[in-house]
């Protein structure tokens, strides 16, 4: 065991001892409370309680702090036993929840174990720390509590969870207290808003975000980015119905499969429609729609691909989770002897995409190679050979790139293993934020063969892809590592105008459509304000540009530019600012 | 009544008079034949006949056209005569269709006419010709036969139709079986499968094209067109979802009154969601997020909205009538005093985008007024000052372009009287390609208003309106217009490469890069083809420019390019030709 392993470990037990005293305090002040169960989670930790008649509020909870501390300076052991079913029933009989555990385990024969810390026993399998001096009493921080069910379960009672951060250090709560609040401040729900990029009716639906002109004008730009991008790698776009018969999800395999995040059948004449929650089988369809030589491979079909997926409205949030996305697809069908070479381009493109948003290998974003598992034929369709072929061409695409990369196993898809890209978000969470995917499979079910240059037919295999991911993910991703300060191409509006008085409206509208026609985004505040709060305004909307406009510039002919984020104004011709924003255009 | 509406009248009475003959000489040589109805149509006329045991086929229908030919010699009169109820069922007793049609108009009271020629007699309102002398036997022709429902309702018996078309003179028959012709060669769904632009899957259902890469881009460019045309034009472009909940529609008003043409509800959780078949109430939706000063109107919110109307599948036709289908679609929220000057943006915007799809107003598109009824409240909305008031405004704007217009009653929206963008399309059949239209119902619905500069609420007009209309059906509509070889901008591929040898593939490639980095589309045809094969593929795949490479061009540098319907092989620079070519990209 690595140090970095053993600090962690060490982080845990003491977190999870934490969640022990939050436990003990709750009962001192309200003996009669009910206890769920009190796990650890990243940062911190969590316990959940029935209060019955009691009703506790965030402001409680610096008092209930400062009774825990008062607990840690006590010194008080964790003391582990293993106890018999009966004992364990007697010791816990004042706690509906602990018992229902209890009965379980009994059931499934496992061992009763339990911690003692002073007068108060838990059931726990631990592990703890020896004592509670090896808890550091300014680390450590309740944050917030929230209502849940117990087990997660709607139909059970409602309990009121209290949560808690922990670290070894003051300096490290105080610095994870700031990200929290700098995460708060770049919450992509509240800047949507607040800068006017989406925003959600009752009438439309939950989980479906209705994009103003300027979230459109984002879209659009990453849109237009991406096509134009994989159109340069090869990618054939193509564009494909939303929708289709049943049949075509029940041969592709992924229905009743993926039944539950599918939405429901609208029956249509004689026929039962549904609407697609992944684009793969329309795209076969149309490799199928006539024979292919092997000159037509590899063929890299790609759509920006509106996919409709059912999550349940707990999990919505905001543009990261939502009911229906457009993700940027491809399907690459290609020789099995081209596979390496197409998924190595794949990678390309990925990191090229990613050098324009900005985004670093390492940092932002890693490789994960995710394995089947040859145990497990449920899950995976069941071809050792196959899946040992296509593992090692995934895992020799990231040793050739000298990519830093993970292996995980059982993480592959039902129909061969992938690459994941783990993107990591303000807070420092890594999420999957999309995949490359080898597939042996599909090609079998929908027959995707090909001719070959001696004139036999041969199956191929395909690759599943993305190059950006989910285009509403990726802007509620970008809103928050620009704190919605776009760079210049992605910004909505990218000069704002400023005309100092009523005088200057005309010349800055003359202006404004010289702008206009070199395709830059420009808007006049020609509002009665002062230049003082037109310029503050502007701030506000982290436009990438303000151009004052008044009388010293209409004689100079020049513009006085002020760069976002700048305290200078810069003084250059028109021509000369509309070659410098050309400049900030991506590469394509 | 002038010259023209009287040919009109005699070439109609002509083609139901034909209808006759040709029941006529089916009976005589089928004479147990049961005679359905024979209207005139646009070209012609057809008439239903129930053969029982009979079956005939078009190869019958020469013959057919020699006995009305003398049947025409013979000079018959038709000679019109009211009969009373009993003496029709006696002259009819034989033929069930003809009584169940006189029971009809028994029932109704109405008079019972009929006509007879020679011994023939046919219940008939007319009018007709006096005598077979006033047609023209060689300006006719009997075309197709297809089955048909008595009176087409799947319930009853199929009947075979006979088709037939005639005109005046047989140059005017010949003229028309050439367009016919043509029409037939120029068939989007003929040519859209010939140039790969689209497919359909039995899978994925009717009505739901899948448009492969070549269609794809030729849907990307009019896309990119008509968003950076209407930014030019002030238009806000958003992006909202493709459904809802029915409650919208409700709220609306178009459910449950457009039920009928709308897909099937999809319960999810306790919502019952539903694809839209309009992007209105989106946009209002998006209007209402906040509250509105006059500051904002003309608020022009556009967007490329995919839509989902259910069509019966009998009424699918390639690209023209789709089950999916994605609108230019805008929804401008003014002040009622510049709705005037809105909708004659809206038309210099129509004018603008035809014109660069050549078509020209009064041959290709007209614009018709489409105005309600003040006696029918059940169909439109009770307002009689409201529409004098919106059918003027309108009218003025028309008038004051002096743009020609027909106007009908009763062909307005339930909201408003509207203007037609009517398109003729190959064949000189008219139809409404889209609408710009005048709503003071919806603001009252959705309550869409705005703080004006008093600080007052007022109610805002809407103004409802497509610029290039759906665009599957745009497209449809372009391929037949240029039979498949698109303008430059619009051509799928604009380049054709053709390498003379294998040791020209090279240098192929290297000016294809060069092309490609010029946003030329371009592709090389490596293939192992003599260049005369080469050359005559590229012909039939309409590309705009060929260019062969061989020795000869690697020593000069220069291209020899082919223009499309050219003779002539002209050598340029590539500069040149890359200059060339962005002339003929459309202005925006």
């Amino acid at each position: 065991m690595n140090k970095k392993e053993e600090t962690k470990i060490k982080i845990e037990k003491m977190r999870h001892s934490l969640s022990h005293l939050l436990a003990m305090a709750i009962l001192e002040k309200f003996p009669g409370t009910k206890l769920g169960i009190g796990p650890i989670i990243e940062n911190g930790f969590y316990y959940d309680f029935d209060f019955s008649n009691e009703k506790i509020s965030e402001d409680d909870l610096s008092e209930i702090e400062k009774s825990i501390k008062q607990l840690i300076k006590k010194g008080l052991k964790f003391e582990r036993k293993e106890i018999a079913y009966q004992e364990a029933t007697k010791i816990f009989k004042e706690q509906p929840y602990k018992l229902e555990l209890i009965e379980e385990l009994n059931k499934e024969g496992e061992k009763i174990m339990t911690y003692q810390t002073g007068e108060f026993i838990d059931l726990c399998a631990g592990p703890h720390i020896e004592s509670t001096k090896g808890i550091n009493p300014s680390a450590f921080k309740l944050t917030k509590i929230a209502g849940v069910y117990w087990r997660g379960d709607e139909k059970n009672k409602q309990l009121t969870r209290v949560y808690g951060i922990a670290f070894e250090t003051k300096e490290e709560l105080d610095d994870y207290q700031t990200m929290l609040e700098e995460a708060i401040k770049r919450d992509h729900r509240k800047l949507g808003k607040e800068l006017d990029l989406f925003v959600f009716s009752d009438l439309v639906g939950p989980g479906l975000p209705l994009f103003t002109t300027r979230g459109a004008t984002i879209r659009r730009e990453l849109e237009n980015f991406i096509i134009k991008k994989e159109i340069k790698y090869g990618y054939q776009h193509v564009s494909t119905p939303e929708l289709a018969k049943v049949d075509l999800y029940k041969k592709s395999g992924h229905y009743p499969y993926y039944k539950e995040s599918m939405y429901p059948l609208m029956k249509i004449d004689d026929e039962e429609l549904i609407l697609r929650p992944m684009t793969c089988p329309h795209h076969f369809e149309l490799y199928l729609s006539k024979p292919r030589s092997y000159r037509e491979l590899p063929m890299r079909i790609a759509e920006l691909a509106r996919l409709y997926r059912y999550e349940r409205s707990g999990e919505l949030s905001g543009l990261m989770r939502v009911r229906s996305f457009c993700l940027a697809d491809a399907h690459i069908v290609c020789q099995p002897e081209k596979a390496e070479e197409e998924i190595n381009s794949v990678l390309d493109l990925i990191e090229e995409v990613s050098n324009t948003l900005e985004l670093s290998k390492g940092n932002d974003y890693s490789y994960r190679l995710s394995l089947g598992d040859r145990e497990n034929d449920k899950k995976y369709f069941k071809d050792d050979v196959a899946w040992e072929n296509a593992e090692n061409i995934l895992r020799n695409v990231l040793k050739k790139r000298k990519s830093p990369f993970v292996e995980v196993k059982d993480e592959a898809a039902f129909y061969g293993p992938k690459i994941d890209i783990q993107m990591k978000n303000v807070l420092g969470k890594e999420d999957t934020a999309f995949t490359v995917q080898y597939d042996f499979v599909m090609p079998k079910k929908f027959n995707i063969n090909y001719i070959d240059n001696n004139g036999e037919e041969k199956e191929a295999v395909i690759i599943h892809r993305s190059s950006i991911g989910a285009i509403e993910r990726t802007i509620a991703f970008l809103i928050e590592k620009y704190a919605g300060a776009f760079p210049f191409w992605l910004s909505p509006i990218q000069v704002k105008i400023l005309p100092v008085g009523k005088d200057h409206i005309e010349y800055s509208n003359k202006i404004s459509a010289l702008l206009r026609d070199n395709d830059i985004r420009v808007e006049i505040d020609d509002s009665d304000n002062t230049v003082g709060k037109k310029i503050r305004e502007a701030e506000m909307e982290k436009v990438p540009f303000i151009i004052v406009l008044g009388d010293k510039e209409i004689n100079s002919g020049d513009l006085a530019v002020r760069e976002r984020g700048e305290r200078d104004i810069v003084n250059m011709s028109i021509d000369d600012f509309i070659k410098e924003s050309k400049n900030l255009l991506p590469d394509i």
